[in-house]
């Protein structure tokens, strides 16, 4: 976590191996998310022109371009009844479970969530992305792979461009990753900047 | 990660070693977060008193009385022109850096954040305790340190007890720390169930 830095830039030429984002991938298909409901699915791009159309949609960062892989993070646009259901008939069926073994919970849930607008049930899932984001970042560190989280790009418009809104997602977050070019970041010389423990901790003893 | 779940039964005589309890708060006092704004804090409770009166706050969850160490994450409650100032002069005296470096930026900050309401605010800077979480389960596991997250208690009541709302915070999220109660424990009997990668991911080359 002391190594790891958001990267400013990237070299361009360098790129991650297949095993290594695997790793990422892996750690990142693990997350634990709230009532085990994997409310975030895992885009990866590789594709140079669909990096280089993601730029000015992401404000001109030219890191989306230059990164070797670009993670998308997106959540679902609303909770159903089918995507709750069919995580627990999926796990009923992973452990050799009867069948209604989770129907008592299932209904609790589709009485939580379905009854909220979709923008109250979005500012939920997307929660579950940030849980992955930082399994990612601690994994790609750990390999030594740079990464550099990012919120700000125009989600809209990502969404069109990668055909969310038909698969029910929406774009929450962003994770390049690559090699850091040393000469050209203006970030990696600089001091890493946290509030101090005593100021960040309370502790109840 | 394979080696993680959530515990749902703790041994209540094994405690957690002050060094790894160290190391995890530290990980997650270096996790990056929306503009280097850090916009949460971090309450570590190992005072047996207070972990009971937290387990109806808990809807009876037992594991927060049982657990090591109680993690609590809590948000700013609103942004506002003091916090965003006061993280960037820090940052500037840190870095030896003018106090007038950081001030377009801050603006910019101030003129996203300062018009909304406090609840649109507070989905955002709830949302980057979510990393803190993600980044402090791969320490803890990294460490053999079991823990669970939770979203499941009454925000309100536990602001309450720990005096939250004084500091500007609101809870987002527990962390109870420990160690496995393996005969009691129920769930680590059982296949840990995620969603294929086929269907988990999806890959743009």
């Amino acid at each position: 976590m002391q190594w790891r830095y958001a990267t400013k830039k990237y070299d361009a030429t360098k790129k991650v191996s297949q095993a290594d984002v695997d790793k990422i991938v892996e750690a990142i298909r693990l997350t634990p998310t709230s009532s085990g409901l994997q409310q975030f699915r895992l885009l990866v791009i590789t594709n140079q022109e669909v990096k280089n159309q993601i730029v000015p949609i992401a404000f001109g960062q030219q890191i989306v371009a230059d990164c070797s892989h670009l993670l998308v993070f997106a959540a679902w646009d609303r909770y159903t009844e089918e995507r709750i259901v069919s995580m627990y008939d999926y796990i009923t069926v992973e452990r050799d479970q009867p069948a209604d073994r989770f129907n008592a919970y299932t209904e609790r849930l589709k009485a939580k969530y379905l009854p909220q607008e979709a923008e109250e049930n979005f500012i939920h899932t997307a929660r579950q992305a940030y849980i992955g984001l930082g399994l990612a970042m601690a994994q790609a560190a750990e390999l030594k792979v740079d990464s550099t989280p990012m919120e700000g790009f125009d989600n809209d418009k990502l969404d069109e461009l990668l055909g969310l809104p038909a698969k029910g997602l929406k774009s929450v977050l962003l994770l390049p990753l690559g090699y850091r070019d040393e000469a050209g970041d203006w970030l990696l010389k600089m001091k890493k900047v946290r509030k101090p423990t005593d100021e960040f901790l309370t502790e109840i003893k």
